[in-house]
């Protein structure tokens, strides 16, 4: 396929779009038909050769991959997740909450709560009915957190450490809670975690600090991304860590305040968390694929 | 027309594209209905929650704006040329490459040699006919560099200081010869130039190095924008001032190595400038105006 594609580029319709500022831009693809290299991935996403983005959100029906098919009785469409740099995601918050927006708002899934096939399962989603402008806040049932936790997790940044707690959320997170955001310094290069074979996929890292109870700031170094302005399962991983430090078993809603915005998380009793925040649709357009070069 | 504009969001059709790596949003409005505020252009320059890029080129009809009513017997239309903090360029010479690309690739102008009006006056474009995937360079008259230097220039970063040449394309630049690129640092804040008053509106500074005779590596700090991956007019400035420094008068060719790629000037022997170098629209789309908040 790479080689009929490379033959003759197509254009591909597009959606860019953000939820709480960590954009990404979407590609419907519901026959699947996009054979989307990592290469294509990294063009896209360039945020001067592209179109930019944090990550790209590729929609397919759950019945034309056979990544999906088995969760095809449970939801209409499937997000390829890939991050910046190519890779694949197993989930994405803030990217599965604009795609929700995404479907209803081009009129390819009916509001309310529905689901989405990800790698790391099903989510479900709730989007309420289109307000006027196509903004408002969507919700995503984020699953349970799992606490490996039996290795001694460090987070550095130049002379500085921090203890961490690692937290998976389909996807693998340390956070460390620190007593300044900005110790974390300028994020330009991703913080070294260690015990290396603790995080053998890489890691996600949170830097989160205690404004008030049950309200956090947030930065987040995402996996293959690097710093964003905001991170779904990152703010759910560092609520986790939040209600296992301070021992939290009770059903509660937590704060968490990132660069890009207020995200809302509700910890259920039976220890799942649904996250809820802006996501919005910023314009809609053609892309030649393979990218054009200069 | 804000308040009106405030009450009903419009779509708005648009091209991202770029000149080395030097990325503009384009914005067709021929009959110059577009109230565009500084802050919708800082809102469709933010890389995360707009389109982002370095600047906007608003396409109006000559005929129909003041602003180029006298240009309209030789150009069809006028730049209507922003900076990413929504100030009025007078020019930008990889921004009117692009214009110039996206007039003939969308069918508004027949490629060749053709004039395009702009706030420093008409500038003379050539593209040639187009190629299969739109790519290929485009070439622009960039006009006579003026060098009104009475004062001595500095240019400083950090600890380092160099002497600069005051060099006006239409707009202000100050060019330092510097032994290393790497000396100019990250470049996140602007560098320090003196004296302020030679600079009234702003300055942008390139910083220079020698590769071989007439070919030169180049960063540039925009005026407006911060660093960017390249500057026609600062690719024409440096030349000229290397020119100067040289005492080269007669008719010459120079390379101009960017960040984003590579720039050739052609210096005339009348002492006008050309600049060549790739141009390249890389999707189409809409947008509503104002953006919409999330």
């Amino acid at each position: 396929m790479t080689a009929a594609r490379a033959r003759r580029p197509a254009p591909q319709g597009f959606a860019k779009g953000h939820g709480a500022e960590n954009d990404f831009v979407v590609l419907p693809d519901p026959d699947n038909r996009l054979d989307l290299s990592n290469e294509d991935v990294v063009r896209l996403c360039e945020r001067h050769t592209g179109l930019g983005a944090d990550g790209i959100l590729r929609a397919v029906r759950c019945t034309a991959t056979p990544e999906a098919t088995a969760m095809a009785a449970d939801a209409q469409w499937f997000m390829d997740y890939r991050n910046a740099d190519g890779s694949r995601g197993a989930t994405c918050g803030n990217g599965i909450r604009l795609l929700a927006r995404y479907l209803v708002d081009a009129g390819q899934h009916e509001p309310g709560a529905f689901a989405i096939a990800t790698r790391a399962g099903l989510r479900h989603v709730h989007v309420p009915t289109r307000s006027h402008d196509g903004s408002g806040p969507v919700t995503v049932m984020m699953g349970r957190p799992r606490l490996p936790g039996s290795d001694s997790i460090e987070v550095a940044v130049g002379h500085r450490r921090w203890p961490a707690l690692h937290v998976d959320m389909g996807n693998p997170h340390a956070v460390a809670f620190v007593e300044d955001l900005a110790h974390a310094g300028a994020l330009l290069i991703a913080p070294i975690v260690t015990p290396l074979h603790a995080y053998p996929h890489g890691v996600t890292t949170e830097f989160a600090t205690l404004r008030a109870p049950r309200h956090l700031a947030l930065r987040v170094h995402e996996r293959g991304v690097g710093e964003t302005r905001a991170c779904g399962t990152g703010a759910c991983a560092a609520v986790a860590a939040l209600r296992t430090r301070e021992m939290h078993s009770t059903a509660a809603r937590y704060t968490v305040d990132s660069p890009g915005g207020r995200l809302r998380i509700s910890a259920h009793a039976d220890g799942t968390m649904d996250l809820t925040g802006p996501a919005v649709v910023i314009a809609h357009g053609t892309i030649t694929l393979p990218c054009t070069q200069a």
